[in-house]
Order: structure tokens, then C-alpha cells, then sequence
């Protein structure tokens, strides 16, 4: 007798058979004496056309109509859903995100939500229905129509979670769970049963795009228990928690995430005199540039170099006021690089454990790989390498932390 | 500088093309001074596709979550129309019948508007803004997304015109106005430059399906000026207003009306005594069956006869509620036939004209055409003829009422 919320995602309604058997799932929750709430993407696909309508007019539309434009994606999923329910004999009734009310601020098309009226929806379950709430939409104080941006129906279902107390906040998606690393670079990667928030965080920020990270935010602010699972297979997926002190089998390193989004950008030769790595970030930050790793050091001749990374998509944008400032600070050189990977070792048991950081760089340098930059936090290592090595270096480091598949190990 | 609010049906606004044309058109208005509302319907063949998707789970799904469904139609529309007219540098702010809000009350998939909040229409209008609104939805006083049913888009925008005392409200559609009959029925037909609401609603509920009656309806009893113009060609079209005295013109008879939806029952030899036909069409209305024209005479052995028509796809319904009647009271005989026309001569003109009923069967006489039933109203003469005459008779009538097309009589 759980109050269970579920999300499934566009691949898992992406066609009226798929809608029929995520009807089913939901059936069997409720058969086992559950009550349910369902929050629904549009259909795979849809989100897509639609903004493809759109594009054939106007490049660059009025957001506050494409929010109304493609928040009809998830409205068409839950009318779909409710009535393979009842097809099931499974008394249920749909909402929109206004409708629920999920009241949000006026940031069209990446709005946050503000406040969730959880009183219709607890009227619902009373009652025995089941209540399936559009995803990824809600409604500002004038009643305009606001999507949460790509990916906001996560943050919606773990949102609803919260809301109404839920038990447990499950996401269905089309992997089974969260994993070590990338299955497709380390064939033996581990399934995780558990992992903290701050892990996943670590993890989902790091390019393992399971989960939408506001949602996991939301969620460990909110004490919510998060579960990743398979739409497809049946499976316990895994569970995201907040972090269990007593458990003493608690790996020193979760997960090795990755990516290869960013660009690297040093600048050269400038003066090494308090206020000049604000002075350029600064300007990097004006232009709305979000800047990842960032790394300081003073060479022999009492001049500094500074290097960070960016997005790849705004190397170009980031050099340019990289450029402007070297001129006014008399910098020497402005060097960029976008061939680079970025990869890190997560995990809360570095907390109490030394020696990780050393064992990373060994395991590197055994491969003969060269770490370009280097930056810390409490439960995560990360390193910036050529791209051409990164495939090799997620292996070696797989291997040399044991992350893997217990029953391939032998 | 006048107010007037246009409504674009579903072939209007099919393509992204059309769509643009529209915004066009809206935007020459408002060049022009006046302040535009816009009501639009989904793009054509979209209702329909929604509605597949739904029957594909379920053949009789329900009405709640069809609304919540097919609603998505116009919202997609109005969201796209609304950035083809920004796209033109033209200020326009979308809302749905929730958002406006349309109130209606709470017969899913054909409520009837209660009310309509004009204020934050008028605050956008008096902002310049040109107001785009879905059709053919509304919202009950629990929230819920209800439409009007098929056509309804009519509806919604003689409603916001009556609610913002528009000067006009303009019904763009794929013909170019209302005309003395159906131009493929009799070639040199011709579009009336006015028409009464009487005369309309005579017409469409005939089957004249230019506009929806209750639009019509609406339009006259709340006094709106409704005009039905080409969303394709230039043209005044044809205004559809209260009846002016003054107008000496008036021909005594607008236009001709005709249909083939509708069979023919008889029921015989029933006992002439009171209360038989309320017996009859009672158990007729009970199952819910409109019955149109009605007939009943007395034959000379002292019962009766009583003949009506239905649509013909209640014909075998009704057949079976006559035939247990029909042993109850004793009747003779049932009869039945699908193989009817019904035709009627239209117009305000005949209230103060004698003889347009002899003219009318006179000029059917003359065809050799056999009447099977006749009703007439104030301004409307019905026949019921067998369906294979129904062209020459409407060709014939057209002729004898002279209305044709001026221009290609010589």
C-alpha cells in the first residue's frame, strides 16, 4: 500500500502499443494495492515535429507560443494513457500541468516550479483513481501555459513526489539503471543497486544522461527516493538515496563518468597581480558562457596562465573575448584546443579514503596518458585528457577501481 | 477602426502556407485600424488523426479525456498562427478556451458556452494586439477541457463577438458566401449579398452546411452581424443580419434547401383516437432518435396513418421501437424508406405572399415529381420527394423562382 509516482518518457509511450503497456505496468501497481500517479513525455518524436511547424515559419519563435505550441505533445499522451486505463477497467483521469495546478514562474521554455496544489490529485487517489499528470509543462500566475525545458518531465514527476509524500518516485526510461560507466566504452559495467544523490549529481553532470539533473537536485533536497528502471524489462533498477551511513560495503568509487562536450581555452603571460582570473572569467560569464574546469598556475618569469573549459558549441564565442582581453591585459598568447575528453571518478567513500587521487594518476600513467588539467571536490576526481584516449582511459580505470561485473570477473 | 472578430476553419489553416496567408490577411486589417480576434480551428485532418489514435485503444472512449485529446488541434494551431503574425512584425498573443476562458458546462464533446471573460481579451486589444484564440473549447467551473463538438469553432467566435460587441464577426470558409442552393446541384446558382438569421437557420438546418446552426442561433439572438467569406478569394461574401423592414427587394423566396440524410417510417391502421401519435414519437424520442417532418392523416375506415422521417442512420432503430408499438397498439402495417429527399423553398418574403406553396407545386407537377410529405413553417415550404428526383426538382425550382444568377440569364 504504496503512494508510488511514475514517469515514462517519450520512447516508452512512443506508440499506441507502448501506451497500452505502460497502461499495464500501472494496472499491476495498483492490483498489488498501490495508489499511482503517472507523469507522461509526449510521444517520441511529436516534441519535434511540432517545433518543426514552428521553424517552417520563424527561426527564432516567441517563447511563450512554443510553449503552447509544444505543450499539446504531453497533453495528447495523457488523454492516451487514461483511456488505455480505463480500457484496462482502471478508473483514472487525466491532467495538464495547468490543470494540476503546477504553478511556475514566467521563464518560458525553462520555467521552474513554484508551488504544486496537491489537493485535486490526493481527491483522485481517495477515490481509487489513478491520476496521470502531463510532463514537463505547468502554468504561470497570469494562467500563461510554460514548459520546463527538455527533459522536464523528471523534474516534474519527482516534483509531484514531493508534493503529495510520495513513497517512491520511479523513472522508467529505456536503460535499466545507472551504471558504472557507459556500457557501450566498458562492456563488463556494473548496474548500481544504490547511489547517493550527490553521486548521481556527480554522475549526471558528467554527461551520464540518464536522469535530467534538476530532477535529482530536486529530489535530494526534496528526500525523495528516486528509482531509475526499464520500461521495457522487469528489473529493480537503481535506487538513488540519501547516503547510508551504516553501510559499510560502500565502495570507495561509484562511477567513472565522462564526456567530450568541451573545448579548452588558455591565455598566457599575463600579469600575476590579484584580479586578473576575474577579470577574464568575468567577461567569459558576461557573454553567458558557463565555464566548467578552471585551472591557475605561475610560471619561472612571474607571469600567469589561466585555462579553462567551455562548451564546444562556444569555443569560438569564448575566444573571441578571450582575444579582447589578452590585448588589455598585455597577455602573450591565447591558445584553444577542443580536442580534449573530460573524466571523472565519483564516488562518497573518497570522502574517507586517501590515496584515490594517487591510484587515478597511476593507473593514467601506466597507459601513458598525460592529464592536461586536474580538479577536485569531495566525493569526485576530475581530469581533462586528449580525446583520443579517452576510451582507454575509462577502461583502465574500470579495471583499476573493480567496478566491474562481479559474475565476469572469475 | 472597427472590432471585428474572424474565424478560419480547418481547410483555412491546413498547411503552414495557409496558415501564413492568414496572418497575412488578419494583418491587412489590422493596417486597415480595426482591432482583430482571431478563432481558429485545427489544421485539417488533424481532429481526425487524434481520433484515430484514441479509437486504436478504444472504440468508445471517454468523453472527458477526448477533450482533453482533441483540444490539442486548435491549440497547435493558434500557437502557430500567433508566430506567422509576429513573424510579420504584427503584435498577437494566443489563448485556449480555458485560457480565455470560455466557460461551458460540463457535456463533454458538446457543451454549451455559459459565459465568456472578455477582460484580458480587451486589455490585449487595447494594447494593439491582435487576440488568437482556439475554437471550439472551452472549460467547465471544475477546470476540466470541454469542446462544443464538431463545428463549434462557429460558435466560439459569434460568442466572443457577442461578449466584445464586435461590429462583425467573419466566418472565412472554403466557399465564398451563402448561395440560393448548391451550385453543383444547378450551375448558375447565386450568392446572396444578404440573407436573414431566420433565412439561415432554415438553410443550414436543411443542410446547407456553410455554417453551424447554433453559431447561427447564437448570432441572432445575441444581434451579431455574422458574414461567411472565401478564405481564398477576395470577396464580400454574404452578410447575414436581422431582417430589414425597409427592403422593398426582398424576393419572396431566398433560397432552396435540400438533403438526403433522412428515411421515411409509416406506421398504420392505429385506432384514431388521442394521444396515439405522443405515444408513438414518445417512444421514439425516449430512445433518444430526432424525428424531422411529421405527418398523420385519417383514412376512411377510421384509423390513422402517421408518417416521419430520421436520419437515415437511425432508420433501422426506429424501425424496431415502430414494430413493437405497432403490437401494442394494434397497428396494420410498418413501412419503411431510405429512397427520400427532403427539399424546401426558404425565404422571409413568404409571410406577406400568398401563393408560393400553389406556385411551388405547381412547378414540381409539371416535372411529373409526386409529393410524399408536406410541412411548412412561416417561411419555409418542405416537400419530401423520392430521392431520384431531387436535382430536376431542385432545378426546376430554381427556375421558377427565377434565382438564378442574373448575369447568365439574357
Amino acid at each position: 500500500m504504496s503512494l508510488i509516482v511514475q514517469k515514462y518518457g517519450g520512447t516508452s509511450v512512443g506508440t499506441i502499443e507502448r501506451i497500452q503497456a505502460v497502461a499495464e505496468k500501472v494496472q499491476a501497481f495498483r492490483n498489488r494495492g498501490d495508489s499511482v500517479v503517472v507523469v507522461v513525455s509526449a510521444m517520441s518524436g511529436e516534441t519535434n515535429r511540432l517545433i518543426g511547424l514552428a521553424r517552417e515559419i520563424e527561426a527564432e519563435p516567441s517563447a511563450r507560443e512554443m510553449d503552447v505550441l509544444v505543450s499539446t505533445g504531453e497533453q495528447v499522451t495523457i488523454a492516451l494513457l487514461t483511456i488505455a486505463l480505463h480500457k484496462l477497467g482502471c478508473d483514472a483521469r487525466s491532467y495538464t500541468g495547468g490543470q494540476v495546478r503546477i504553478l511556475t514562474d514566467d521563464a518560458h521554455s525553462k520555467a521552474r516550479i513554484q508551488e504544486i496544489d496537491a489537493h485535486r490529485m490526493q481527491q483522485d487517489l481517495s477515490a481509487g483513481r489513478v491520476v496521470v499528470v502531463a510532463g514537463f509543462q505547468g502554468v504561470d500566475d497570469n494562467g500563461n501555459i510554460t514548459t520546463l525545458g527538455r527533459g522536464g518531465s523528471d523534474t516534474t514527476a519527482v516534483a509531484l513526489a514531493a508534493a503529495l509524500k510520495a513513497d517512491e518516485c520511479q523513472i522508467y526510461t529505456d536503460v535499466d539503471g545507472v551504471y558504472t560507466t557507459d556500457p557501450r566504452v566498458v562492456a563488463n559495467a556494473r548496474r548500481l543497486d544504490r547511489i547517493t544523490f550527490e553521486e548521481m549529481l556527480e554522475m549526471a553532470s558528467q554527461g551520464s544522461k540518464v536522469l535530467q539533473i534538476r530532477s535529482v537536485e530536486f529530489a535530494g533536497k526534496y528526500k525523495v527516493p528516486l528509482r531509475v528502471l526499464s520500461s521495457f524489462e522487469d528489473g529493480p533498477g537503481t535506487l538513488i538515496t540519501l547516503e547510508d551511513d551504516d553501510d559499510m560495503e560502500k565502495p570507495v568509487v561509484s562511477g567513472i563518468a565522462f564526456n567530450r562536450d568541451e573545448a579548452k581555452l588558455t591565455i598566457r603571460g599575463i600579469p600575476d597581480v590579484p584580479g586578473i582570473a576575474s577579470k577574464v572569467l568575468g567577461a567569459v560569464g558576461r557573454a553567458n558562457i558557463e565555464v566548467d574546469v578552471i585551472v591557475q598556475n605561475v610560471a619561472h618569469d612571474n607571469t600567469a596562465s589561466l585555462t579553462f573549459t567551455v562548451h564546444r558549441n562556444e569555443l569560438v564565442k569564448a575566444r573571441d573575448i578571450l582575444e579582447r582581453i589578452a590585448a588589455e591585459l598585455g597577455a602573450t598568447q591565447v591558445d584553444t584546443n577542443a580536442s580534449i575528453a573530460k573524466l571523472a571518478l565519483v564516488g562518497v567513500g573518497m570522502r574517507s579514503h586517501a590515496g584515490v587521487a594517487a591510484k587515478m594518476f597511476e593507473a593514467l600513467a601506466q597507459e601513458n596518458i598525460n592529464i592536461q588539467m586536474i580538479s577536485t571536490s569531495e566525493i569526485k576526481i576530475t581530469v581533462v585528457i586528449d580525446e583520443k584516449y579517452l576510451e582507454l582511459a575509462v577502461r583502465a580505470l574500470h579495471s583499476a577501481f573493480e567496478l566491474e561485473e562481479s559474475d565476469r570477473e572469475e
